[in-house]
């Protein structure tokens, strides 16, 4: 069934309209009368619709059943990537976003070779959280990470020491597996913070540890900075009982 | 420590030589007398070699340490991917020789939109297996996976039956998980199976049900054909205790 995202107000109208871009995806789908369709606010709440008429590009719903979302996850995953040259951060927000993330935060370490200039970032950002959005559209996720560029490191480990969990995947780490993270404590929400393409640096992953947090091996292979995060995701999504 | 891919006889020699190819590398890294580097053959045996002299580009080494190479995973994992566009097909042999896939077999299926030509195949999976080696080479592999090509899904069934344990995803089952069929049963080699861009026909997947294969869910999410293999080559090292 194709799914529509709209505001939470838009959602909550005993006739829900697809106006603008979802009037025009609706009209090239040739959506007719009687129809189902799922509109879903982003947020994880989502209603079951079927069509009643189309006025002029306009769609008019009529709503069947509104519901949570039954696609997301239980666990809360946020990925914290170090900046990466563009098209690796935009895969990583695409492919995040379908395995299941919660949300996707950015931020600067000592060895990134590519950090958006001040001015830039608020139309990167723009251009990520459409990413995520159509991501999200693809995958049938009831809710759109959103996608939060941070300052600094020192920040990142602040905002990732708050969830239940949190994790740094550092390539030097040989001991300490994820298994054994994730089985020393129930969660509900959790952290996954990986380097950028040159790696962290020693006293960074000695920060994190101070600040908290724990240190993995994501196994015995280098992985590439756009692939410790969505195997790390993939792992967590499997450990938690997603499939 | 730098990693060099040779043939098995090359190996083998008390003082192997870096040539050709390797030797420019040798070179752009500007190797000295006495540095330490890695001799791999790519089929999970490797020497820790010592340079003794670089004579006009030829590199000549000294063996220090034969050895199983310590980063391949316990379990042999085959993919098993649907013929899909050039680029996914080409993410997928990189990405899956970084996460430890023991081989990478592409297959056709009745909705496979692209799939090479007879004439145009021996090129092509000539460039796969160089994308292979060199993803093994940057993730520090000792194994480089081979990439096959088969003629047809009967094949790919046929051949992926073989292994202790062989899956196929299925977005449209949603009882059965990964993690149950991984907790059947101990496995030492595992096919995992995954259909193309318009997904797998009901009756392909009946036909794999009957050859043998298990019939799993990846989550509720859909992920793309290029995201399903990876997903669930992460969560099956993951499960197997690499990390």
């Amino acid at each position: 069934m194709t799914r529509f995202f709209v505001t939470p107000d838009e959602l909550n109208e005993k006739n829900p309209r697809l106006t603008g871009e979802n009037g025009k995806h609706a009209s090239v789908l040739r959506l007719r009368a009687g129809e189902e369709v799922i509109l879903c606010d982003g947020r994880g709440q989502e209603c079951r619709c079927s069509v009643l008429e189309n006025r002029g590009g306009e769609y008019i719903l009529e709503t069947i059943e509104r519901r949570k979302s039954p696609s997301e996850p239980e666990v809360l995953a946020s990925i914290y990537m170090a900046y990466a040259k563009g098209d690796k951060l935009e895969h990583v927000i695409q492919k995040a976003t379908e395995l299941g993330a919660y949300e996707i935060v950015v931020f600067p370490s000592a060895r990134c070779v590519s950090r958006p200039e001040e001015k830039s970032l608020g139309k990167k950002l723009e251009r990520w959280q459409k990413i995520a959005r159509s991501a999200a559209e693809q995958s049938g996720r009831g809710w759109i990470p959103q996608v939060i560029a941070l300052e600094s490191f020192a920040q990142a480990l602040a905002r990732a020491t708050q969830t239940d969990l949190s994790i740094l995947f550092y390539e030097n780490e040989h001991a300490n597996t994820l298994r054994h993270s994730l089985e020393k404590a129930s969660f509900h929400t959790v952290s996954l913070l990986t380097g950028p393409e040159g790696g962290l640096e020693e006293r960074e992953v000695q920060e994190a540890e101070r600040a908290g947090l724990q240190i993995c091996t994501l196994g015995s292979r280098i992985l590439r900075c756009e692939t410790a995060p969505l195997c790390a995701l993939s792992a967590v999504m499997f450990a938690s009982g997603e499939f």
